[in-house]
């Protein structure tokens, strides 16, 4: 077997009990089983322990900055506020930092970064920004068709699982559901509202605008990854009772005409999606048959019959903990890594 | 108490047993408690029972067109092969029916009504048509909009729950989740896949567009409820895991600027309609709410961010078998006996 583009690197990963940090560990133990060193961290007051993590025990020590040594490549998949202190004090110390917070998302001197949309922004940045999960399953389709007809405007709608708030999310749709079945009250600390058997149209706080945060994190973040600072794209953000991938309903305007056989074969040949488009077999993307999978399910792609010939219809559905958070990090790993320019320990 | 509109009107319900015939004998019972008779028919083969509604035992008979007597109000909420061929042959017994089914619903010659919007279109007609659960929500707002400031797009995401499939519907998704957390195989009858902790990007039939059925209903019903045919439409119709009431992410471009507060004002002068959309107290319409309510909750209401001043999106949940059933069918019949120029039975 061929070395992997990680092997021999030191890694560590700050929050790694969380849901998006066991994620990384078990896309790093399939694509980089080869790594140098893997250290795990998690918040000082839990002490040291352990994680089962597809089988495998994996230690966990209280996080020390001093522990990370220069040339590491850190994961963090923790809070913003911990990210805002720990992520610049870390690149200081020499270590690389991809951060999955959204501490540095909209700071023009970081890069935002879905590779196969934008790997060429990394550059030199030693510290790059992982994107907004609803944004990261969404982006690849964007920039295909931006790429061949020209983004006109863009209309989301989502379709987000429970997992979108971490392993606590699942956990209490989970008790939800059974309690709801029994006759039982709901639980709702993860959620503003019970979720079981519920849709709520709130994700994060509510801005000025109206709109909220989860909202204008995929306008600013879409905008931002694609290089399109104007464009004209508004998202409703809804939380539907599922555990693991989102999805989302896309209408765009293009500036070009596109068949919608013409959209399947551009998706079809898109790095990061797979098409799943077959009506007269009932295949088309869903969480059921998503989740847990890297590629993200693209399909019901039709010609919009709100712009015509220059609109297409379509839904996509992403694994939240995997394209949406730690399969993107480590991609963006994977892409610091091939550069080559960097200093990375082996 | 004064006398409800139907006061000692006889009444005939076929389809009794199904989760609409139920919610239409509970709308009967809260609206009209002083109909003249009220005669519950199921299909033949079930022979005579009784089946109990909000307390009260109902005697539900086997189904014989000779059991409708001439000036009987009937609403049938049956299949649309089985409407197809007993509501011409009832009208022509001299019964006035209201039909739940699609099979009358694009024959120009039956008004299709939402009373609120077009109540007027039932005229002299014997015969009616009741819209699709998810077009009954949706068009009251859009009628609002429409007559206040033009209507120039429109694109719906819908996130539909369970009793769109009826009682059968409902109980899959109870059993399904039960054994989803017990690790159990889910249960795919009623839905093309397995409900539970799942969504599906497709209710009825797709079509040659590649949209579906559903979608389509939206789009034909609306343009004719409205009077608008060629109103530009687009839809998207996903199953959630939520047991009762439709959500509906909308947006709208509009021939004249409409602020988010002149629009909220609209909508809360709207009949059928109420507000909901406090966002600082974290009030925003949820089937959780909505469920077992009369009027279509309405809010997340804020300019758009792709058609600008002249653009809203907003979000709306109303209860699939009241206002996109039985309620509706209810006020047409209402309308029906207000109009006073048709023959019903006392």
């Amino acid at each position: 077997m061929s070395a992997s583009p990680l092997a021999g690197i030191n890694v560590a990963i700050l929050g790694a009990t969380g849901a998006v940090g066991r994620e990384l560990i078990a896309v790093l133990a399939e694509r980089a089983p080869d790594l140098g060193s893997l250290t795990c961290f998690a918040s000082a007051g839990g002490g040291r322990r352990t994680l089962t993590v597809g089988g495998r025990e994996i230690a966990v020590e209280p996080y020390s900055r001093d522990a990370i040594r220069p040339g590491t490549l850190v994961f963090m998949a923790v809070s913003g506020d911990f990210a805002t202190v720990e992520a610049p004090a870390l690149v200081e110390a020499g270590a690389l930092v991809i951060d999955n917070s959204s501490a540095f998302r909209y700071d023009p001197a970081v890069p935002l970064v879905v590779p196969e949309v934008n790997a060429k922004a990394i550059g030199e940045a030693r510290l790059i920004a992982n994107p907004n999960c609803t944004t990261a399953i969404l982006v690849p389709a964007l920039a295909a068709l931006h790429a061949a007809c020209g983004l006109k405007r863009v209309i989301v709608s989502t379709y987000q699982a429970a997992s979108g708030a971490g392993a606590a999310g699942m956990e209490e749709l989970r008790v939800g559901v059974a309690r709801d079945l029994a006759g039982e009250s709901v639980p709702a600390e993860a959620f503003a509202h019970p979720l079981a058997f519920n849709i709520i149209p709130q994700i994060d706080a509510f801005q000025d605008n109206g709109y909220t945060r989860e909202e204008m994190k995929v306008v600013w973040e879409s905008r931002k990854i694609l290089g399109l600072p104007d464009l004209p794209l508004s998202c409703t953000a809804v939380r539907v009772p599922t555990l693991r991938a989102h999805g989302e309903a896309v209408t765009v305007e293009l500036e070009r005409p596109c068949t919608p056989e013409e959209g399947r074969r551009l998706f079809a040949g898109t790095p990061g999606l797979v098409l799943v488009d077959e009506p007269e077999s009932l295949r088309y993307p869903m969480p059921l048959t998503a989740s847990g999978k890297d590629p993200v399910e693209i399909g019901r792609v039709r010609q919009s019959l709100v712009f015509g010939a220059q609109g297409l219809d379509f839904f996509l559905v992403g694994d939240q903990l995997r394209k949406g958070a730690a399969l993107n990090a480590v991609q963006v790993a994977e892409a610091l890594a091939a550069e080559g320019t960097l200093v990375l320990s082996r």
